[in-house]
């Protein structure tokens, strides 16, 4: 099959074995996949995963082994994270954070820049009809923005920074926004703090933002190893920064003013797929201004270059056609 | 009065203006004190702090400015910061966060290495008659310990371990010990973990302490800068890490794995003087057996080297007598 993998370079092949699905697990055959910025960071070597990256994907379940044949021949979306399924995490429904686990396309796993991936039937949810492939390869990602309200309490009149315009920060604001609470989205760039005040985000360039301690809960979607500091900055005494950029690197940091101002610093990461298909099919968020652009798999190489540019959001690799 | 005062460098005088008490405060004569990590830090420059340090004391109400009267001659302790009373913290009763604080000895207002100290009569408690003085010095810093289970719900099942086998460390293993979970406490000094050990805390020696992602909270107060990336280390995905130790120092960080385990991490400082209050009058934690030695003022200068000295513990200036 049609496949990216990395090896301490990229290759783009034509000859992959095709995955063969294991006990409880499906195969899957990709319809289209996103680009990520952690598909980027592994390219640099993050993680030091070797094998088929991508993990956004929709595809069309080919074969399942198990009892329940539901979801034979519908479009799916995937969890990335396979537990072990006896560990205490997995568990309490804690998959995510399974000591054994694989992740599609970061960890031990063949992700899902391929014609075909294997994931356990449990990962998999049925894409409903009027999400179109091109949102629900959104589907994991907005997860992640939703993963926040999983793990902290936002609060009516709780006034919140997004840090970073990137996809992750835009998604984010507008997730948080559902909740009609006061969001604010920082960024760089303004044609991307556009998108997102398109739907009713406020947004403030980060040249022009008040350095003071004015917000309840600042999200830390830079991407940045400076952003951090930055956060601390702003968020109020007693109250919370939520972290969810995975930056590679070190950045000294003085973690005095967390204990001063009492900081709550919540680390956030995968996140509640169920929510972010209704979102997507309520049609309460609108992904389709992230894109930047969609491509065939044999301008693959293009397109993750694309992606790596500073204007880009989201890019797409569409298998369907040839 | 006698005093310890800090502009540059320390002064050891007996001509220092005793303080007049304003609106709503109280004059209260210092009976002792104790000597504090961060009145050491000061002593270096930390804070920017000029005045006369020191702020765990227990005293003697002489004057008290304000309509209630009934603290006059009674033997009290006080909470060390001063609110503005109309601030947006303050009407919370978070004066601990009022931006405009003063706190005692450390921030904008005169500290308790003094015969006499000014406070606001809202921040004084009466010390209950079965507390002697030495171990009512301790209310301060046991609060600060008190305070870690006002932030974070500490479950039945929680394996809590406590970094750092200083005055704070063990205090911080005593007073969650209280809630009968499972605590140890781990550092390097074998006499001081006895401490804890003769309270019915478990102990481990650092070097022999297995760095495995293990405990549900980390407590970390060892005062170091490398405790918090040790922390991580030890703590399970969707943890909690209490950060107690301010360290001026920044240190290069890797927050990664914050992310990738959903860590929470959460900053602590001062707390509640009547639960500390209420274990050292209920005889719950035996604070005595930190007492490395009490000084008269004649012999302060002896007492802040003691007190800077490895092996020490709880340090106290006497100021009852001459």
């Amino acid at each position: 099959m049609k496949a990216i993998f990395f090896d301490k370079k990229l290759n783009f092949v034509r000859n992959y074995p095709t995955p063969v699905p294991g006990a409880n697990e499906a195969l899957v055959r990709i319809r289209m996949t996103g680009i990520c910025n952690t598909d980027l960071e592994i390219i640099k070597g993050y993680m030091g995963f070797r094998g088929i990256i991508g993990h956004e994907f929709v595809g069309v379940v080919e074969k399942i082994n198990g009892k329940t044949q539901r979801l034979i021949g519908k479009r799916v979306v995937g969890e990335i994270n396979c537990g072990c399924g006896t560990c205490d995490w997995c568990v309490k429904g804690l998959k995510n954070h399974c000591p054994e686990r694989t992740t599609l396309g970061i960890v031990k796993k063949d992700g899902a820049f391929a014609e075909y991936i294997t994931l356990p039937n449990d990962n998999l949810l049925e894409v409903p009809e009027n999400i179109s492939d091109e949102e629900a390869v959104f589907t994991e990602p907005l997860a992640a923005a939703f993963e926040i309200m999983e793990q902290i309490h936002i609060k009516p009149a709780d006034k919140i920074l997004v840090m970073g315009d990137g996809k992750l920060g835009i998604l984010c604001s507008l997730a948080l926004n559902l909740a009609h609470v006061d969001v604010t989205l920082t960024g760089k760039h303004e044609k991307k703090l556009k998108i997102a005040e398109g739907q009713h985000v406020s947004t403030v360039k980060l040249k022009d933002l008040k350095v003071r301690k004015a917000y309840d809960v600042v999200v830390e979607a830079t991407g940045a190893a400076e952003g951090f500091g930055m956060a601390l900055q702003l968020v109020k005494p007693r109250g919370t920064v939520v972290l969810k950029s995975t930056v590679a690197e070190g950045r000294e940091t003085n973690l005095a003013p967390v204990v001063i101002d009492e900081i709550s610093v919540i680390g956030s990461r995968c996140g509640p797929f169920k929510e972010a298909l209704r979102a997507l099919s309520g049609k309460l968020i609108d992904v389709k201004p992230l894109i930047t652009g969609i491509y065939p798999f044999d301008r693959a190489e293009e397109a993750l270059r694309k992606a790596a540019e500073k204007d880009s959001l989201k890019v797409i690799i569409d298998f369907r056609h040839g």
